[in-house]
Formats: structure tokens, sequence, C-alpha cells
């Protein structure tokens, strides 16, 4: 299966980037509080595998979407913020929480 | 990997009902005309397979976010529509356009 779409349609290119399994859960994480740091996502996302949660940080730092903190140097360590096309993300994100609050338990 | 999330959130309950791939895009499809049939899906979301899509639309009409109408019955055909609950789907697809419109190419 083809890990993105590749259709010409802005939904599906924004699927390309965001709908990935634990995306949004991860972006939902910094919608709730910034920054976070690499374990706060691992607490709050019980299930999510490092090796995952890593590569879906590192998509979204790419696209431009989350940017990273350094806050220690030894060893060095990275918090994470949405940018300001992140926070672009916040009607979508609060959409699907209005839905599931509505018609799921 | 859990095919859902099992997560005490509105998002990511969301997310264990419309977030596995192609569903958000098959969605889009109703939501740009009603009803569609089997074909139509295939034919405009290149690339899906067959086997994935007939999954798809089952688990959105168990979900009651699509249901089905018989529109031929030598053999039994049905087409697609939205029920009131996926039209409520409407703001979380609007937004994810509308993202893609202005964050990618």
């Amino acid at each position: 299966m083809a890990k993105t779409y590749g259709l010409d349609c802005p939904v599906a290119r924004t699927l390309d980037i965001v709908g990935e399994k634990w995306t949004l859960l991860v972006l939902r994480e910094l919608f709730l509080r910034q920054p976070r740091r690499f374990h706060d996502f691992e607490t709050n996302l019980e299930g999510v595998p490092p090796s995952t949660l890593s590569a879906r940080l590192k998509t979204l730092e790419q696209a431009g979407i989350v940017a990273t903190r350094q806050y220690d140097s030894h060893p060095p360590r990275f918090e994470y913020v949405l940018t300001d096309k992140g926070m672009a993300l916040g009607p979508a994100m609060l959409a699907l929480r209005q839905w599931g609050t509505r018609f799921t338990e």
C-alpha cells in the first residue's frame, strides 16, 4: 500500500502529511499544551511505538508543522512546538473533536 | 499495530472510525456528489484496492455514517449516501480541505 495517496486534491494532500496513524494525535497533544517533550507524547499516547513516534515527529518537522527547541545539551534533547502552519490545523482538530464528542462515547 | 487507538479522547475516537487510510477520501467523494456507486469510488480514488474500498464502505455503513440504497436487483447493486451523522463530518472535511489549499500545492 502506497504511503501517500498522490491524488490531486487538497484533502488528499493534507492527509498525505497528517493522515498517517498517530500523527493527528501527536498534534492533538501540542494543541492541548506546548511545548511537549518526547516523553510527554509517550506518556499520553499509550500504545504508540517509540520508533513510530520518532518518525511522525520527524515528518511533522520536515513538513514545517512542528518546530524543535533544544532544552538540554548533555545529551542534546529537544522539545516540540507548533509552527503557524501547525496552528492552522486547529479548525480541523476542533471539528474532529466536536464530531467525536457528539457521536462517540 | 492496533487497528484503533482505544484512547479516551473524542479526537482519538473519531479517528478510530474515520482515521484509517482511504476512509476520509471515500467520504470526500460523497461530499462532492451523492449518491455514489462502488465503481465511482474506484474511478475517482485511483490506487485504492477494491478489497480496501469494500472494507471501508462496510465500516462506514456499520458506523452509521453512510447508508446504502439498492439500485439494481439482477444482480443486487447498491449506491451510497451520507447519513446525518456522516453529513456532520462536513466541517472537519472542509477544514482539512482549507488547510490543504493554503499549505500544499
